[in-house]
C-alpha cells in the first residue's frame, strides 16, 4: 500500500519545500520538531504513543505518587500551533536509506527530504531477555503501572499470606541497578513502606518491608561524583534500604535474584539497570556501538547521509574522548541542533559540529533528599531536593501538569499520601504466580 | 485449603465477637463497613478491586477529563483508622448458607457469622453477550480507560485515513443507550470534537464528528421527570448530538449499529444500555428477579435468613410499588441501614423495615448544562450544572480527590483542556480492527 501520510501541504511553507520525518517524540524529537519552527519545510513527527512522556518523573508514576497524565501530554497538543508540523501515530519498523523512505507497520510509507531518528533506548538485560517477565523495567507508562500493579499487591499478598516465609518474600522488593532511576525507585519504595501504608495494613507491618537496592560498579550513582555517590548512599541507608555495591546480578526468577554469593528470595524485583539502543539502528546497516547505539559524525548526521540526522539516546557520539551522556539534556541539545544543521542544508550552507554542553546531573533520594552535581560544586540534602523539585517542574511541559505535580508533591509531603494507589487490570494472577514458585 | 484470611481479632473489640463479611466496597457495602464503626463485632470487608470506584464520575474518566484516581480511593486508606474492620483483596466465587461461608477464588472460605452482600451490577446485553467486544459498556476503571483509548484512537485512525467513507466511520461514535450515563458520555464527546480537539488534526475536523444517542424508550432519560428529559434533549441537541428514541437496537459489530429501520457505520460503539446483577447472586439459590437481583424483605434480609443481608444493585426491593433504583443514595441507605440492623440483631433487638428516601436525580449535559429532579422542583442549565458540580464533589472520597477534581474541571471549563488524553496500551491492533471490517 502506498503512503496514505504523505500530509497535506502548509499553505505558509508551500507544495515544494522539502518533507523533514522525525521518528520519535521524545526530548530529542520534540526539540527538533519545535527547533524547526520556522523552516522552510514541512516536517511529520511520527510515534508509537499519542503522547510525549517526561521520563524523569516516570519512577514517581510506578511509586503512586503521580497520575500517568501528570508527566504525560498528547504530541498533538504540545505542537498543535506549530502549523507546518504533522503529528502521526506510527510504529517505524524500518529505514531504506537508498529510497529516502521510511517504513511503518501496516506497510505504509513515509517518503522524506530530511530524516531525523530519535527512537531512543529500552532496557537491556544483557542477553538475558527470559529475565524481563520477572524483572520489569521502566520506560514506558505502561511498565510504571506494571511496576505500581506488583509493587501494590505485594502488601495485599503479603496480608493474605498466613506462611510467615512465604510473606516474607512478599515483603521483599529488589532493585537491580542502582543508577538515578534505581537510587529513586529505592528511596520511594522505602518511603512507602515505612509512611505511607503504615496504618493501612491489619496482620502485617509494612515498615518492616526489605528494600534491597543492587549494582554491579563500586558504588552507586555511578555516572555521579564520589561525593554524591558518598551522600546518597548515606540517604539510602538512613531511608533503611539495604545497599550491596560491588555485586553482579546472575540470575533473576519470579521469586528472587542470584548474585555471586547468595540468593535473595524476593517476589518483585525491579530492573533499572542496562541501556539498549532502539532495534530501528539495526535496519540501517551503519556500525553499531556495543549498546547497539548508531555511530554518527560530529554534526549528527550518518556517515555518508548529509540529510540522515540521529539524536539522543539512539546515537553514539565521542565528545573529547568520553561519550555524551544518555540523558535528556543531551537529547534536547542534539535536537534544536539537527534542526538548525537542516535549516543550514535548506539554505545550502555548510553542517556545524555539535557539542554537548554539560548543565549538572541530579537524582533525589526520597522525600527532601537529593544530590546534585553541577561540576563545580556537589549538593545535597534539603537544598538540592529542593532543586530537583524546581528543574523538574519547570522542564514539565504544559501549565496544568505544574499545577497538578505540584499539589501531588504537596500531598506526599505533607500527608505522607500518595494518591495513586490503584491496582489496575487483574490481580489474583499475580497473586497466584508467586504461589507456584516451588515448581520452577 | 482452609481459610488464611480470618483477620487477627482487634483487641477492642474482643475474640468472641460476631464476624461480619461484607462482599463488595462500593457505596453500598462502605456504608456497611463504616456503619458498624462502634459495633460490638469485627468486620471483614472484600473486594476483587484495592480501590472504593466514585461510578458516576466514571464516564469523566472515558472522555479523559479526570484520571482513574481522582475518583478512586483505596479501600485500606478509608477505612483505615476504623481498626474492628480488616480489608481483604480477593474474589467472592460463592455463597454456602448452610455451612455459613464465603468462598473466594484459590479456593479460600471465609467464615462469617453475619453476611452482606453489595456485588453491584455489571451491563446486560440482553442476552447477546457476542456484542460486548464491539460495544464495551463503563462500570470499571478498566472499562473506562478502554473507551478512552477507542475515542481517541479513532481521531488518530481517522487522521491516517485516505478514504473518506472509512474516515467518516472512524468519526462516527454510537452511545447505546440514554440513562444519566449515555446522556453524558454524548454530551462529553460532542465537546470533545467541538472543542477539545479543534486545533489538534491537519487532514480531519474533528467538529465534524457525528456523536449518536440511541434510545429504546420514547425519551432520553426515561427514568426522570417528562420536563427534565424535553432540558436534556434540548441541550444535547444544542451540542450536536443527534437523539435517536424509539429506536431499538438490533445488532452490534465492530463497524457499526442495526436498528429496525436501518444501519449506521461506527468504528466506536459505546454501551450504556442494560444492567444485570453480579452472578454471585445465583450462587444462593434464592429467588432472582429478571435482571437477576436478588429478592430480599423489607429488612433487607434473604428470606429465612436473617443474618443475610443484600443491599445496593443487587437487591430486588419493592417500595410503594415501585422498584427501589439502582442508584448510589439507595445503595448507602440501604448499607447504613443493613448495619444498624445487624446492631440490633447482636443486641437481640428486632430489626427495623428499610425505607428509601429519595433526595432527587441529576445528569449533566455538557458543559455549564445538566438537569435535575427535586420531585417538587425541576431545575435545568447552568444552576443545575453548578449543583451537579457542588453535589459530587462533596461525595467525593477524600479532601485530595476534591481539590484536583476542581482543579481538572477548572481546565475543561476555562481552557477546554482535556488532562487525561492518553492512549495506553496497543494502539495498531484497535486500527486494524476497524480495517478488516469488509471481511466479518
Amino acid at each position: 500500500m502506498r503512503s496514505s501520510l504523505v500530509m497535506a501541504s502548509d499553505a505558509t511553507v508551500g507544495c515544494g519545500a522539502p518533507h523533514v520525518v522525525i521518528i520519535g517524540a521524545g526530548f530529542g524529537g520534540l526539540a527538533a520538531a519545535k527547533g524547526l519552527r520556522s523552516a522552510a519545510a514541512q516536517v511529520t513527527i511520527v510515534d508509537r504513543r499519542n503522547h510525549h512522556l517526561f521520563q524523569p518523573l516516570l519512577y514517581q508514576v510506578a511509586t503512586a505518587a503521580l497520575n500517568p497524565s501528570d508527566i504525560a501530554q498528547p504530541i498533538r497538543r504540545i505542537l498543535r500551533r506549530q502549523r507546518n508540523v504533522s503529528v502521526a501515530l506510527g510504529e517505524a519498523t524500518g529505514v531504506d536509506l537508498a529510497a529516502r523512505k521510511v517504513v511503518l507497520r501496516e506497510e505504509e510509507e513515509l517518503q522524506f527530504d530530511y530524516l531525523i531518528l530519535a527512537t531512543g533506548a529500552t532496557h537491556s538485560y544483557f542477553g538475558h531477555d527470559n529475565w524481563e517477565h520477572s524483572a520489569p523495567g521502566l520506560k514506558t507508562v505502561e511498565d510504571a503501572l506494571e511496576i505500581r500493579r506488583r509493587v501494590l499487591v505485594a502488601y495485599e499478598a503479603a496480608e493474605r499470606e498466613s506462611n510467615p516465609a512465604i510473606q516474607r518474600e512478599w515483603l521483599t522488593f529488589v532493585i537491580v541497578g542502582a543508577g538515578p532511576t534505581g537510587v529513586e525507585m529505592a528511596g520511594a519504595l522505602a518511603e512507602i513502606s515505612r509512611r505511607v501504608l503504615s496504618l493501612d495494613f491489619r496482620r502485617i507491618e509494612p515498615c518492616r518491608a526489605r528494600i534491597v537496592l543492587i549494582e554491579a560498579a563500586v558504588r552507586v550513582l555511578p555516572a555521579m561524583s564520589p561525593e554524591s555517590s558518598a551522600n546518597a548512599y548515606r540517604q539510602l541507608v538512613r531511608l533503611g534500604v539495604e545497599v550491596m555495591t560491588n555485586t553482579a546480578v546472575t540470575g533473576v526468577d519470579n521469586n528472587g535474584v542470584n548474585h555471586a554469593s547468595a540468593r535473595i528470595a524476593a517476589r518483585t524485583v525491579i530492573w533499572a539497570a542496562g541501556v539498549a539502543a532502539s532495534p530501528l539502528a539495526r535496519s540501517l546497516g551503519m556500525p553499531l556501538d556495543r549498546a547497539g547505539r548508531v555511530v554518527v559524525g560530529s554534526d549528527l548526521t550518518l556517515r555518508g547521509e548529509p540529510r540522515v540526522f540521529i539524536i539522543g539516546d539512539l546515537a553514539a557520539l565521542q565528545q573529547d574522548g568520553k561519550p555524551v551522556p544518555g540523558v535528556a539534556a543531551a537529547a534536547m541539545q542534539e535536537g534544536r541542533h539537527a534542526a538548525r544543521n537542516i535549516v543550514h542544508s535548506i539554505r545550502g550552507e555548510t553542517l556545524e559540529p555539535f557539542r554537548y554542553i554539560d548543565k549538572g546531573t541530579l537524582a533525589t533520594v526520597g522525600r527532601a533528599a537529593a544530590v546534585i552535581d553541577f561540576g563545580w560544586i556537589h549538593l545535597s540534602g534539603l537544598v538540592a531536593w529542593v532543586l530537583w523539585l524546581a528543574v523538574h517542574i519547570f522542564y514539565l511541559i504544559g501549565f496544568r501538569n505544574r499545577v497538578l505535580v505540584l499539589t501531588e508533591w504537596a500531598w506526599v509531603y505533607l500527608r505522607n499520601e500518595r494518591g495513586a494507589r490503584l491496582i489496575t487490570g487483574e490481580v489474583e494472577p499475580l497473586i497466584e504466580r508467586g504461589e507456584h514458585r516451588e515448581e520452577q
